[in-house]
């Protein structure tokens, strides 16, 4: 990277009206994609050169897939071949000016002609920062392979000490979280306990092995219908999951994770997937700001402008239907997206615009293997391994390219028939940040001499 | 990871002999396959928690295969369910004792009964500082998805800057070293000019990205035959890479890389192929030791011991038809690895140690798609689609897993009908140890706030 002075945008001049689009993940790759060859010319930032299929990220932690298996890069999606007039600029939003309708990065200010905030959420540690300097995210793909490394550098190493509660620690997990991202971690964590690692490690008592799963609220998955909450409960428990509902953590020294009720968990890892919040950005008026997120009228134009957009999880779209939003999963930000490309040609064609309606398609969470809930439109339930094989042919159709079908298919098929995980590579050693006895160790280990 | 004085190798005492085994490289692993149910201990000690398919590093940097493709866990490969009596230790091995039998660790120390160094190699920098610290090494994964980060920035910067010597200095790579990695890496890199990056940046002009290639000899691919030498030199300039014979690199500052002929090309990355040295361990008496390798008897064994082994690329068994040792790949450590596990059962029982002997399989190395040389035992070379084929089944073959051969096999069937590498991610950019304003850049960049 060279010094920012001698980085420029470099986007060119166009008769075309630009549509500047922040983020790449679900709402901007729509928007996007059903913008092309519409007279526009499109420029999309992100700090980020590749869009991602979230819901799988626990499966990079867990060792079942590859980054790349759920990752794809934006300018192979957005190549030359297919798409005229678009630039990707991988690059920082620092500000926007929506009166003066300039967008500015790390290295450069951009006018445009319509602007749309796609920049999702970030984890929320809710003001707790020693929560957020010892726990573990789980939002982007280096969280996920820091995770990965983490979980199998305690294994390595509570195969190694002679301390029992030391190694104790080493061998509980806390998640913290019972939202899909917490669910699906702790599942798929249960699973490895059982099919991987008394394989893998002979001399330890695998069955030490402590999975936590801690929700604030009195079930999990408390997005879903109370149905496949309590289906979800029966799943874990089943699985051997410790499930604390009605709690919250309170605090969490990188040892020892402290709950409200007053229990005390010993753990070297503590996963923070408790919440998010909307990853904004500075120059919107606060009036236009609730909540952490955007305020957007039915046609997601930021309260107040008329080329200003927010869609998908950054934005507040209150409906009579969805008094607090819609839910912050894939399908509202790709119709979003979808309907917004429609709406800004209305625009320059001075037609009327067509309201945002959202079409609940459903949500599947998956808990192990055979084990998944689902809640379809029409107040549809069900559970096992019918659900679980709807949730797999949802998620691998739903990924971007057809390279990463081909890869997480036969990666999933292979685990089915075998209950392995293929990926338990610690290829960066996890040193938490200004963990100086850690970085020594790692020093020496690495040492080359 | 914990501080070091918690930590214990924790290997239970046996009455079989035991056997360390320090590396899990090709000769580590197929020692330890063979040793398999033969009534040893044995212990295995990496720095790494995988073996690695190493002759297909630079797919990785130049992404088109992800970690897990080329890699797969040790702890997968000795599983519980195959190995009795085997245990893994993911520690570095810093001191060994011959006299008194005993392997040093970080961690603690370990009496052997045999002990086998397979530690393989390391690059060699042949001394200059200035070198190792601004190039590229290509040895292990981290420095492969470094390089791959470094190249995909490199691009994102160049079409961001307005100065045309920065941004020719980011289009210019210098490959040193015409060995199979540098080789094959520029033949990668140009089929990447070709067929990817131009769509992947529509608003630049490619054709100016230089790929060179520095040799030290006057010929490229100096182990294999003069015939395949030739093809490869005309393979690689069909491709349009720069060929430089007869020449060293003398230095490099991070920008400009200054040749033994003269010559000097403006590069922000300066990929450094030219040699590898053996990865030694503190405690050998120095007469063991000749050109940075361990001298070894026919049996392998280190000189003047009887229990104590080298394999692989650190050992160095000068015989008549190899006077220099056995070529630096992977066959030879195989072929020692699967002997010794013999010749430590005949040394158990007292019986005569058979000498080893060199089962010369043939080289191979491939250029660019559809493209390859082969030189095959009998004097046989032949080059292009049919060594392809060939390089691909044998390299496909030889991966360790199942599932690493069925991922490896999609993602190239899918390369070759496509021309397309798909894993262009950058997921930690990449940072040059000391670099204050690229550091302050990228903390800019991925602040949360």
């Amino acid at each position: 990277m060279l010094p920012i002075t001698t980085l420029t945008l470099n986007i060119p001049e166009t008769r075309k009206p630009r549509v500047v689009i922040i983020g790449g993940g679900f709402g901007g790759i729509n928007l996007a994609k059903k913008l092309r060859g519409k007279n526009f010319q499109v420029v999309m930032f992100d700090k980020q050169n590749y869009h991602g299929f979230w819901p799988l990220l626990y499966q990079v932690a867990t060792a079942g897939l590859e980054p790349d298996a759920i990752a794809e890069p934006l300018r192979k999606l957005f190549s030359a071949e297919d798409y005229d007039d678009f630039f990707f600029r991988l690059v920082r939003v620092t500000h926007i000016d929506p009166v003066a309708k300039v967008v500015s990065t790390l290295i450069g200010d951009l006018p445009y002609d319509y602007l749309v905030i796609a920049t999702g959420t970030k984890t929320n540690y809710f003001g707790n920062d020693q929560i957020k300097k010892f726990s573990f995210p789980l939002k982007k793909i280096p969280d996920a392979l820091n995770l990965r490394s983490q979980m199998l550098q305690c294994f390595e190493q509570a195969n190694m000490t002679g301390d029992p509660e030391l190694r104790q620690n080493l061998m509980n997990f806390v998640i913290v979280g019972g939202g899909p991202t917490g669910v699906e971690l702790a599942g798929a964590l249960a699973e490895m306990k059982k099919h991987v690692l008394p394989y893998d490690y002979p001399g330890m008592d695998i069955s030490k092995m402590n999975i936590y799963l801690v929700e604030g609220m009195d079930r999990l998955l408390p997005p879903m219908s109370p149905e496949s909450s309590e289906k979800t409960y029966k799943y874990l428990k089943d699985l051997g999951v410790n499930i604390i509902l009605n709690t919250l953590v309170e605090s969490y020294d990188g040892d020892k994770a402290v709950l409200k009720n007053g229990d005390q968990i010993g753990t070297n890892t503590l996963i923070w997937a408790a919440g998010v919040s909307g990853a904004l950005i500075d120059g919107l008026p606060p009036e236009t700001m609730e909540r952490g997120r955007i305020l957007v009228n039915e046609h997601n134009q930021v309260l107040g402008f008329n080329d200003l957009f927010a869609i998908g999880d950054i934005a507040f779209m209150k409906t009579d239907k969805w008094p607090k939003g819609h839910p912050g999963v894939a399908q509202p930000a790709i119709q979003q997206g979808q309907l917004l490309a429609k709406n800004l040609q209305r625009l320059q064609n001075k037609e009327q615009l067509e309201p945002f309606e959202y079409t609940d398609k459903g949500s599947l969470a998956i808990i192990g293997r055979n084990r998944a809930v689902a809640d379809l439109p029409g107040n549809l339930h069900f559970g096992g391994f019918f659900a679980w094989v709807v949730w797999l042919f949802v998620h691998v159709m739903a990924l971007v390219g057809f390279r990463n079908k081909l890869v997480v298919l036969s990666n999933w098929v292979y685990r089915f028939f075998t209950y392995e995980n293929g990926t338990r590579l610690i290829i960066r050693p996890y040193v938490r940040k200004g963990d100086k006895i850690k970085q020594r160790f790692f020093d020496k280990y690495n040492a080359e001499e």
